[in-house]
């Protein structure tokens, strides 16, 4: 076996790099590795198991639960520079691609060659795919198209041990032996460093159509919602933002939204143009019929300014609270607007603004709770508001993370939603594939 | 706790009913139990898991692989009786069921109310939801809408030690903790008896259209599949049956299929009208360019009639030979008309009749190898065929089982397919589940 190739970094403002991500935690590593190769990583571990040395795989730390954030002295295992695309097989619509490849370029690449790869996390100019598997990242197409977890055939993946193994299959069916696959998507980087991954993707839709719909209450975007899905109809997305949103939106980037009203529905259909037409008119007419005020993207020009407000989100709420509590809750769609109200009251009760967007049709509430990390007391009333309100979503029927996952910053409620008989079982599947615990330890479970 | 509920079955051929599946194979239980409540289910599991008694669940027994087929004094959990439809929310798009309601009498209540279950199953007039489960069950509608796997969102299970579990989520995402609903799912019964069962389900399409290929050579249908599913379009069904199982079924039900062609295509879309005749146009356009002769069906008549010949593939294929060895295998899509030209070999080489027909948008081949068991040498050779094309299959970058799973027929193949590494992964997964081993033993693993 050749020499372990591992670079050192010795300055420590190079390794303060490696030990945050978009939680606002961090941590500080004794070492980053950069290997080059699945077998370079199999190294890597091997000597760390050997060593007993904490191993924290790192992608490119957009995670929002600080699922890449060391503890002091651990190892990033950087995949940096696993970037390549090394297969793409249009005759049966998958890709083989390392861990560290960026979503946006992988979609771009897809896209030049007419196809497409739905899952979009609002990092994905960023984010890696190797990230996107370790968290099952979703984002706006998910309502139609699913989650990272439906794109996933095959995964190669090196074992806390140093020992390779693959999982599933490069087939559209497969079910032979326990679904090893799934089970790695969503781990977080806690049961195995993934090393290759083979995505399914799609042919390109045809035509895409955008429209904006406004309404005067939430409770009626929420039923809007819902009539739309019942109906028959899968918009790609289904995206919302209450008032405190908007107006934050618009005094940050002012687009022209009407700032008096309650909420804002951005949908997306795709397909086939005429498809896309009936549809539109089908949608339009539920909106209207809640009486909501709707616009409809002419062109490509008006279908970009459409989406200028929601790319603003982030930025605009920076300007608000350069730190925030950030959760991403989910309830059953018919519940959103229970949820919105509570959300309300909270708000209210606390004297917090709380500012939502998200994904409607999927339920998925992007919840920003405006509490400066600065203001210790005002902080911790946040995150008082964080338990109430995962208390009212599990009552919903809801779950507490849709997207991020639970890392470190949500490791503290897993208690409120998975039973101990649950956790005890992950807790011993986690130990199969990690006897010595080195494997981003900490995450997920307390 | 009120007093185990179980009833006992005194007569040898009452029991015997309850010893054999569809892959022809046979135990004799000792007991049979029909708890009407997950919470007997727990009382059989934990009574039993005091005692060391090996445990069975089943469901209608219409598993190819012998996965509900007992080890001599076993006993069967049977699921008949846990039989109702709990819920049906159209607002959430999801139902909840229990694990012996029949697939065929569940897609019959939605369609009743507008909706539809996808996955579909040769056996869907006998087979259970919790079988399909246990199985991860596909269908012809795979292709299109995937398999039973893509449409569970949350389990209620009982431990082999009798301690209930529930998975997964009531939302359309959800990344909180590892995802042991999908582990549930396809593994055989061998982890937990699942109790309920969360369905996700679908607004009916709006319509169906069915059309007929008829091609002179197996390659040129094999290259026609890859491009309708290349050039955008996904049918519901895209059905495949080669020379000789096209002359089995009109031998034994002539539905005026030419016997002189080499492969036969069933293709059905489903969607808007619209949408369909323009699809329909594009498929027809392929097919014809691959020299096929086509048939549309002008009606739902023409339809039924266009599916009888796949209708009695079974009863045809049992004519010619009551036992025979039925495998179905996949191979990437792009791969089709090599592993049919390897089994033409195969069945050449041994003088054995092969019989092909499947799912080929999935590259999902049903394999029948004709070798009635009564001929010893005959069936001998027949399960040497079976290595053969195992070994062609996982060359052509293929899986075992598309749809039957491993039970116990396959499992002395599974190393074929799985690597130690991963095969010790599943074992050690199986003992966190079921450390005593009383759960359907022998099954997957030898």
């Amino acid at each position: 076996m050749e020499k372990l190739k591992v670079e050192h970094s010795s300055e420590l403002e190079d390794l303060a790099c490696y030990g945050f991500d978009a939680s606002g935690l961090s941590g500080m590593p004794a070492l980053v590795a950069w290997p080059k190769s699945a077998d370079e990583v199999s190294q890597v571990l091997k000597y760390a198991y050997e060593k007993d040395m904490v191993i924290v795989p790192r992608g490119a730390g957009t995670g929002m639960t600080a699922g890449a954030v060391p503890p002091e002295g651990a190892v990033i295992l950087s995949t940096e520079k696993l970037n390549r695309i090394l297969e793409v097989d249009p005759d049966n619509l998958n890709a083989v691609v390392e861990p560290g490849v960026i979503n946006g370029e992988f979609q771009r690449v897809l896209a030049g060659r007419g196809y497409f790869y739905p899952p979009d996390p609002a990092s994905l100019e960023f984010c890696t795919l190797g990230g996107n598997v370790a968290e099952n990242a979703g984002g706006p197409r998910a309502l139609k198209y699913g989650v990272t977890r439906d794109y996933v055939m095959q995964l190669e993946a090196v074992l806390p041990d140093g020992r390779m193994i693959t999982t599933g299959v490069k087939t559209h069916k497969g079910v032979v032996g326990y679904d090893l696959t799934r089970l790695l998507v969503g781990s977080e980087g806690t049961l195995a460093v993934v090393t290759k991954i083979r995505l399914r993707f799609l042919p390109m839709p045809e035509d895409v159509t955008t429209l904006l719909a406004f309404f005067g209450d939430v409770e009626a975007a929420g039923r809007a919602v819902s009539e739309i899905i019942a109906s028959g109809i899968l918009p790609r997305t289904l995206e919302f933002m209450d008032r405190e949103c908007i107006k934050a939106v618009e005094k940050f980037k002012p687009t022209g939204l009407p700032t008096m009203i309650e909420a804002l529905l951005l949908i997306e259909l795709d397909g086939y143009p005429e498809v896309i037409r009936k549809e539109a008119e089908q949608v339009l007419g539920i909106c209207r019929n809640w009486r909501a005020k709707c616009e409809v993207a002419a062109d490509e020009e008006a279908r970009v300014r459409l989406w200028e407000s929601r790319r603003a989100i982030s930025p605009a709420l920076y300007n608000i609270s350069p730190t925030k509590i950030n959760e991403d809750i989910v309830v059953p769609r018919s519940r959103l607007a229970e949820m919105l109200a509570a959300l309300k009251r909270l708000s209210k009760d606390s004297g917090i603004p709380i500012v939502n967007f998200g994904h409607a049709g999927d339920g998925n509430i992007h919840v920003n709770i405006m509490a400066d990390k600065r203001d210790k007391e005002k902080f911790k009333m946040g995150q008082e508001i964080v338990g109430e309100m995962f208390k009212r979503v599990l009552e919903l029927g809801g779950t507490i993370s849709g997207e991020h996952g639970v890392g470190l910053t949500k490791a503290e409620y897993i208690g409120m939603e998975i039973g101990e008989a649950e956790l005890g079982l992950m807790r011993n599947i986690k130990k199969v594939f990690d006897p010595k615990g080195l494997l981003n330890p900490g995450k997920i479970f307390k």
